[in-house]
């Protein structure tokens, strides 16, 4: 596809105008390369992958029992080592059942977590408007939440939500010895401590240890299985078994109970096999491409070195100058990139997250440093 | 697989005990015939459908956006001539969501139903759970709601919901004056008027109308497609574009929009196109079996004759003798029937659901009369 006029987009919007959906789509279809993520992975790919399930792995669940989701039930709750779990469509749904089994088990319906924690900002308060939950924001937007902000609370909690990684700053991890410290307060004050675990499989390579001693700081853990494993949907609740047990109630409630989960638990446990012993090549490589990036005038990144395969990139460019950019790598170079930036807090800043996944893997960091740096004005102009 | 000792099953329980889960799932893969629905559908026959789709039809959405998804909604709206149209996970989900949107435009937190409305038998009161919403029961179990029974409503409410066909008392049908009468007395009365349809396409040849026409009648509408269509899981709900937006508010509040919803709009889509076509072929067979059920001493159905493909069988047998012709008749003869049947009212009999769908079509209605009757107590002496 190549532009049919100098400045504007095929479909005839200026060059520096926002992506349409409709257009992101088109133009990330006719690429051959992306550079973040697993890349657009098609239906007939994910179908493929399945493939990779012995026969006796591909199997009908009813209503979330048996088969398929049996089986990734046993094999995340055996990799966790914790008593019970239970897979539903989304975090959404899993997150809000957690604390709303934690609060009911407690006198308070107050709930503690980050300022940019998923549900305060991607849920529309479902928290609120469903489970009469309330939010208790912790810490400031921009750091990770210490033990001092924790012992800045003088009110009962029901809970506390600890996101790893920080995803809306990076992708930032608490230090071992923070993680402990917190996760004991919590203990030690009657307060159920939940891991938004989205992105545990990440964490792994930072820690330098076993997944299930970082699960098993925690009361309850979610993990999900379309980011980083590249399934299509769907994530899970670990805990004790009485927990675990209402928390099926809730999926009920909720409407995820389905009459088949296992197009979904099919793909994610083909995912989970297939990606979760990638993550250290991951990190590796998002550690080259972090250094790359850092080292372009009117780039900076967070954190630098990244600690997961996940960075936040902040380029000193404009919306327009960004989406011109996008828009040429798109038709003449086949590349996806970004769909669209963030405004960042500092003045003549814009901001987009990385995920280093398959799809990186396949650029080199130059390849993907010079990608990101066409985003910047003098590029546009050059 | 036969039985090791007379009177036992092969996993040695009782004959006449009740199935496990586990037993049920293991017997019922051992057969090679189903008396009821579509049969055992494993994911490799699933799978298979989708490539009655066209590749373009089978494309990934973004969290419910575009297309196998975008597709679906298109043709569903298009059928049932709806200005909007909302995928989602689960009909429970759907429900909850329709009802609580009628509930914050009106004065009432009252939403009105049969007794035996799937909201107040099968969701665990999630809407008052969930939502805060307050379920008025009209009419009695055992019969359809009439307009007498509205009448005696003195109290302001938000919502009346009609389920189309009346599943619990065996699929039965309001006459079309009837149901435009109680359309017309919640419009008169500022009521929003709902319809779970999850079995909607089975209405069809019962009124002999257009779809659109039935839709028409109501405010929002609520199809499913993993019932008689035969899809894996999801529904749609229908209506006006602003009702149908605030529903896709809820859809993301519950932890329904997910990241892919195509998994199971391809399948769903593919069962819509394969199954509707056949809805007058289920009806007709199941109006023969009815007539070879009826004839049975000791076996009585409802409706009689059945108005869509469904019936409720009451069976004049005890709970053992039942369970040991299931366990004979899948075990001697690789013929599933049903995995439980419940207790009946009136003592002495039992209770079970037929759906005459593809599987019951590959059997006569001889063949069909003869496996329930071998789940009466004459049978298992004979």
């Amino acid at each position: 596809m190549a532009r049919t006029k100098k400045g504007h987009s095929p479909a005839g919007a200026p060059a520096g105008a926002p992506l349409t959906p409709d257009e992101a789509r088109a133009l990330r279809a006719g690429c051959d390369r992306s550079l973040g993520g697993h890349g657009l992975r098609p239906p007939a790919e994910v179908l493929d992958e399945l493939a990779t399930l012995s026969s006796g792995e591909l199997a009908a669940d009813t209503y979330g029992v048996g088969g398929t989701v049996g089986i990734l039930e046993a094999e995340v709750r055996r990799l966790l080592k914790k008593p019970a779990a239970v897979f539903m469509p989304s975090g959404t749904m899993i997150q809000q059942a957690a604390l709303r089994i934690h609060s009911d088990q407690r006198v308070s319906r107050v709930v503690a977590f980050h300022p940019t924690c998923h549900l305060e900002l991607h849920e529309d308060k479902a928290y609120q408007r469903l489970h009469g939950l309330i939010g208790l924001k912790v810490g400031s937007r921009q750091q990770l939440i210490t033990l001092a902000d924790l012992e800045k609370i003088h009110e009962p909690i029901a809970a506390l939500l600890l996101e790893l990684p920080q995803r809306e700053i990076g992708g930032l991890l608490p230090q071992w010895a923070d993680l402990v410290a917190q996760t004991t307060w919590a203990r030690e004050h009657g307060v159920a401590v939940h891991m938004d675990g989205a992105r545990l499989w990440e964490c792994g390579p930072f820690y330098d240890r076993p997944l299930a001693e970082i699960a098993a700081l925690f009361d309850t853990v979610y993990v999900s299985f379309y980011k980083g494993l590249g399934g299509t949907a769907g994530g899970m609740l670990l805990g004790e078994k009485e927990v675990i047990a209402e928390a099926r109630e809730w999926r009920h409630r909720h409407g995820g109970t389905l009459y088949n989960l296992w197009p979904y638990a099919a793909s994610d446990l083909a995912g989970l096999r297939l990606r979760l012993p990638r993550m250290g090549k991951y990190v590796r490589h998002a550690r080259k491409v972090g250094a790359a990036l850092s080292a372009i005038d009117g780039i900076e990144i967070t954190p630098d070195p990244p600690q997961t395969p996940m960075m936040h990139i902040y380029l000193r460019t404009t919306d327009a100058a960004f989406n011109a950019g996008v828009r040429r790598l798109a038709s003449e170079e086949r590349l996806w990139t970004f769909g669209a930036s963030q405004a960042a807090d500092v003045p003549g800043y814009r901001k987009v997250e990385l995920y280093c996944g398959d799809a990186t893997l396949a650029l080199s960091a130059a390849q993907v440093a010079e990608a990101v740096r066409a985003l910047l004005p003098d590029a546009a102009s050059a």
